[in-house]
């Protein structure tokens, strides 16, 4: 066997014992919000075949999928032709069938038209797990990433658009972090195009509103006027952009249907909230072409970095597999970023990474049988606890490096005695205990 | 968008709401006693280098590799040579620089080693996930499955081999199931060689031996008459796999130090287990060429079902990484298997997959509001409920397959005198409650 210095692929990350921690933290808190709502979590496969995912991203997309290579003699059936020309694209239809996911949204069109027969619908689920996309990885942005998607399938009611508002809040509150959730219509942009008299370009418009935080009102506009709208429908635009709050835009689109239709589902959904955290604007677009309603886009207070969680509604997801229109509403975590606000500000609780109660130390090797009698009778009533084996020098940077909360040795002065000196990691104080006092003072 | 069936790739599942409520169920209760031995969770990526994987898993194993093409132009840097022969094995090389974990054990050597300095010793970790095999699909196995390991790597203390078997014995009786560990060491084996004269056969003979449970005694002597052996050579091998107790093998040992090594170190083992589950077996080989003292083999009772988990100690896994010898132990779960077991046994608690504890049903689209004000007092007391919006003929149907508690119908009359009829679905009884009865009913 050949040595090799160990490493990893680009873009793709270990995690720590510690980092492991506060990761499932987040979504374990995530994971009790969404459970008090009624939503279940499924699993999918790490790949899918190629034609589940490819078209589903755009031209991008398509190339910033990963590939799984044909199992066996993958060439047996590549054409001569493709191979000669080395034409990538070509040959990769020919030898490879298999893509791994690229997000959960297709995933779960796809679920849920193939499993409709056992699915309850409304249909509300959770999905949390890796997926992989083939981008130039820079800080922040990885090869590998996390998802935790809810989503709900089925019912168009405006009610899971509240409750999904009220898990946001929810969620964000039991995390600690102080965020602004921020709300739209896809219906008022809609509005929009038609108030400015090109409604043919519905799309282009919200991709260049989606950018105002990036290149700002000015270039916007710039963007605007690539697309050939004139002045004046710039400046009707620009009147929309400009509306704070959802009774002057009323006033606006007093006789435009979509228009009243948008504001009347926000004003539902505000008049059920009332939360200072919760606030409309009419600037928020949000890139993705299939919302149709409500839209959110969640930003951390207090620190810079982009959206923490966005979603909407839509239409038509289930479509692209053959399945009936189904309605559907959902919002998606962006867990590696919510990891580093909480670690910037400081926000993960001190002992998410606590190791056992007590650590035993023995002296010297005859007296492991003595310590491992008091372990097990400490096991028994549940009391988490260890024994250590490792070097006698590192005793303490064990103990420590472990969140270990008292640290207990053993010598054969404690094993005649049967008294132990119990001390405390955090205040370094001391009891003398007997092994039946440690059971009582740590029996939960 | 071009429409299209939808399906998986063959050998991968999707996993229905109770499938992963119940393999969370088996997944955390493995870890909460893992973790009350103070073992901690580490993750590694779906993909390594396609160097840290091949050539670890003998010639069988690189072909099951899965490979994950190059992104962009892949064929770019291929050479013409190898494109113009339909060499696949030789053009892998020039296209393919990624591959998909093929067990965690692997990964766990690279970590090891690449995280030497942020770890501390001995390391105790546990790591659970999907794992994946171009393997043929067929009852059982799959090409995306899941594993559990914990490892002990640093310590060759043989209190970490008695804590395994601890923890193997208490992770089966929380989990309900009657199971018989079989454990042996490797020296015994070694011994056996010795024993019979040809110490340079061990590796062909263990793996011999290993199939006694599929090809009988005659199979296994048949396997060792090809390997060359003599009929006196056999007959030793034979006189020592009907070995059943450790004393008759200790007077065949007498002169045998590595026999008498591996009796020492069992007799110490067993002198602390002391469960009628927990047995020596001889004839117990395990097909890894690594292991080298304790090995470890769980059968379930009651049921046919190959092991369901299996394990052993090792002296020199991170090695292959440049790393210094470190001796580990370790034992590995076959979630698939358990989960299997635990089914066809009945074993999983019926509230596993327990929805929340009250659906409301709005008789009208009018009541919504009226409903979501008592709901939103349940919500703040914490108690989980739910406001369904589906279809008005499935409300009970949905109710059912959530596994919800209580079920509140409300109509005009609800909601003008504040009493509401409430349900117990598994009872069919119902009781009349008013908003603050049912919180203080639901309360925890």
């Amino acid at each position: 066997m050949t040595k090799i210095k160990p490493s990893l692929p680009k873009g793709t990350r270990d995690f720590l014992p510690q980092q492991v921690a506060r990761r499932k933290y987040i979504f374990n808190t995530i994971r009790n919000v969404f459970e008090k709502y009624d939503f279940v979590e499924i699993e999918t496969p790490a790949f899918e075949r190629i034609e589940t995912l490819t078209g589903k991203y755009g031209e991008e997309g398509d190339r910033l999928l990963f590939k799984i290579l044909n199992s066996g003699d993958f060439l047996s059936k590549a054409s001569a032709e493709n191979l000669a020309s080395k034409n990538s694209a070509a040959l990769l239809k020919e030898i490879a069938e298999k893509g791994l996911r690229y997000d959960l949204t297709v995933p779960l069109a796809r679920y849920v038209v193939q499993h409709q027969s056992e699915l309850v619908f409304p249909f509300k689920r959770y999905h949390v797990g890796p997926v992989w996309r083939a981008d130039k990885p820079q800080k922040g942005r990885y090869q590998e990433f996390f998802q935790f998607d809810a989503d709900v399938i089925g019912s168009d009611s405006l009610l899971n658009d509240i409750e999904l508002t009220m898990i946001l809040l929810e969620v964000y509150q039991r995390l600690g972090m102080d965020v602004s959730i921020k709300m739209n219509n896809r219906k008022l942009l809609e509005a929009l195009a038609i108030y400015a008299g090109c409604p043919d370009k519905l799309m282009e418009i919200t991709v260049s509103i989606d950018k105002l935080d990036k290149i700002g009102q000015e270039g916007v506009n710039q963007e605007l006027q690539n697309l050939s709208l004139s002045m004046e429908q710039i400046s009707n635009i620009n009147e929309i952009l400009n509306c704070r709050d959802l009774t002057s835009l009323s006033t606006i689109f007093i006789n435009n249907a979509v228009g009243q239709k948008g504001i009347e589902e926000l004003n539902y959904i505000f008049s059920k909230i009332q939360n200072a955290q919760v606030s409309f604007d009419i600037t928020l677009a949000r890139g993705l072409t299939y919302y149709t309603g409500t839209i959110w886009e969640v930003l951390a207070n207090n620190v810079v970095m982009g959206s923490i969680t966005g979603g909407g509604r839509y239409d038509n997801l289930t479509e692209m597999f053959g399945g009936q229109n189904m309605s559907g509403v959902g919002i998606s975590f962006g867990i590696e970023r919510i990891y580093d606000v909480m670690e910037e500000l400081n926000l993960f609780p001190n002992d998410i990474s606590k190791g056992v109660d007590i650590l035993f130390v023995p002296r010297e090797e005859h007296l492991m049988d003595f310590v491992f009698e008091q372990v097990s009778k400490l096991r028994v009533a549940n009391i988490s606890c260890e024994i250590y084996t490792g070097h006698p020098k590192k005793k303490f940077n064990y103990a420590e490096a472990k969140q270990i909360g008292y640290f207990v040795e053993v010598g054969d002065d404690e094993k005649s005695s049967g008294i132990f000196r119990v001390k405390n990691m955090n205040t370094r104080e001391e009891e003398k205990l007997s092994i039946t006092e440690i059971t009582t003072k740590f029996m939960k």
